[in-house]
């Protein structure tokens, strides 16, 4: 009784953690960033990189081992890594890299993603790369957890406890710490002109405001759950820094309303997916007008012609999706390399809403645990 | 009428191509290695190879680009050429490839791998990496097609047209030409023993005895499609060399008998997947007694905590996956890089069945074109 009313206490009023945790994105963001971000000044200060500048400097590569969301977050940080910083990015999953004998060169760096910071794949693919001489970032959220010790040097995400097993709020800092050190190598680098890193400081300040914006949705979303909750299968589809994000909100459904989603690249979809549409099967799309915009409409028009349901992820007063899609979700507009700390958040909601309308443990699904200390 | 009997002496007494051309495959295996493997001499003979080894000995990185299944042989290739030729490799979709203002250094080589030569996406990153000072090998079926004409060097895959439109011989194919090229180029690099090579060479000539054999699993798997012909997901799960085969067991799933089946790497499961996993769900997992045997083992029981239905992919005489599995079907014992070779069959017969007992157009399947010649 006394449990259940702490825990009440926790919720803050939210009828589960994963909703709270949904909607402190604004302030976790702006927790990440606050004291590194410092957009008058045009700087970004984050020590474990300013320590290790020669090294990020001198990178050949940068390899990211993560597992699960934190996976995917990493491959958004590819998009990032390699468009503002020009750094080759390889990006696996701990798992795999951690048994399969990778080649890892004096000058790799090594990025590794974990929510808990315990992640036993994850902890283990770091220490493969420390043995064979690899510098290992850190990017976890729980403060002294083993990764946090068992890395070189890192940056925490300052999200705080996340208690739902579904991330939600982690996945979000976690790409604002790898933009924010992107932005920093781009900068140190001379990949970016000053004006440009200048706009980028002051869009990602903007981010917490456009994600509070962007949670406005809220009723929207649970409205277009409500039609959609009894599919039996879903796509995602996204394209460039928004194909992350359908592979996360795919992730989520899964996990907490057991049904069958999958994401993929946009264009992929002609190379087999595309089979599977027909009258039956919803499809998220993610359609900014950042970045491919064209081709992602024809993309929509493809799988309309094949009589799909389409769910469009899209850019506040966006015209042309509109006009195909069954239903369509505003984001607020901020640049390319920033949507996907706008575009997840609607995806999350469908995620909770469904589950909850199927009356699953949100908190707590099945066969799931938070942090996956065992291989 | 014509027609038709026109292609049913072209199917050579099979009831549709795509089974003729999974039953081509000892064939189609042996004539690509034909005049390249000289097992007694111990050689590799590849003309796009030796006339560049100098580019290929200095590359720092390869960079693979493709689509679809030939994606999926892409992924193998990078277990290959990291495990025997220790060079970092990096798979891209060719479609966010050329999209995503990639870098690409000086002594990077990019490799392009498509069926037909002519995929509309991976002959634009082609350009694309070209543009940029990349050297570009192609790996093709079809002679003189669009990709083979615009790389700087090649070698082709002899399968012979491939006329299903769900890609089979050409997969294993593709496999069997980068496993060359990588056994070549560990020789020429000193990355392998001589002894290890001729190894390598002995028992890559033995694999289309041992493919004829794993054919030998028809009847059992048409037992296996009956019994699962019904169910609406699939989950496909393999490690290592075995993983991008998982994913390409479920593409083939998917694209004929529009069944959602997705592949994953076994060990990432626990970070969502798992719980999709009910007595409903039937889960393929390829579990051959070479690399991390007993870790698929572990992953099998989990599985069975949660009911699910098992399929085995396992090495011939097996016990442990047997104990646990509600199915296993065996294949020949082989070294771990070629096992893909064997451990894909089962799995494209598998798809084949479930298409034909569900009467869907096998050989053309709906929504999907062999050649994909548009973005």
């Amino acid at each position: 009784e006394l449990q259940l009313n702490l825990e009440q206490i926790e919720k803050g009023g939210y009828e589960h953690f994963m909703l709270k945790e949904i909607f402190e994105q604004p302030n976790a963001i702006k927790d990440t960033y606050r004291g590194r971000l410092l957009s008058k000044e045009a700087i970004i200060k984050m020590a474990g990189v300013e320590d290790n500048m020669k090294m990020f400097l001198n990178a050949n590569r940068i390899i990211i081992v993560a597992c699960g969301t934190s996976w995917h977050a990493g491959l958004v940080a590819e998009y990032i890594f390699e468009d503002l910083a020009r750094i080759p990015v390889e990006v696996e999953y701990a798992s795999e890299f951690r048994y399969r004998n990778p080649v890892i060169n004096k000058n790799d760096i090594v990025i590794a993603i974990s929510q808990s910071g315990e992640t036993a794949d994850t902890l283990a693919a770091i220490k493969l790369a420390k043995s064979q001489g690899a510098f290992v970032f850190g990017v976890c959220n729980v403060v002294g957890s083993s990764i946090a010790r068992e890395t070189n040097a890192g940056a925490y995400t300052h999200a705080g406890p996340e208690i739902g097993v579904a991330s939600t709020k982690a996945f979000t800092t976690q790409i604002t710490v790898l933009t924010l050190i992107a932005l920093r190598l781009a900068r140190a680098k001379g990949t970016m002109s000053s004006s440009d890193f200048r706009r980028h400081l002051i869009e990602l300040e903007m981010i917490p405001d456009k994600v509070t914006q962007a949670l406005k949705s809220d009723s929207y979303v649970k409205t277009v759950a409500e039609i959609y909750k009894d599919a039996k299968n879903f796509l995602y589809l996204g394209r460039g820094y928004n194909f992350p994000v359908a592979l996360e909100g795919a992730l989520k459904l899964k996990e907490i309303s057991y049904i069958h989603a999958e994401g993929y690249p946009a264009a992929e979809m002609k190379h087999g997916p595309i089979a599977l549409i027909d009258e039956n099967m919803p499809i998220v799309v993610i359609a900014t007008n950042k970045g491919h915009y064209e081709k992602i409409v024809s993309n929509i028009e493809e799988i309309k012609a094949r009589k799909g349901k389409i769910i469009g992820i899209v850019t506040k007063g966006d015209k042309s999706v509109k006009k195909l899609a069954d239903h369509v979700i505003e984001v607020p507009e901020t640049i390319e390399s920033l949507t996907p700390l706008l575009t997840t958040i609607p995806l999350q909601l469908l995620s909770y809403y469904i589950a909850v309308m199927l009356d699953k443990n949100v908190d707590q699904p099945r066969n799931l645990a938070k942090s996956v200390t065992v291989e």
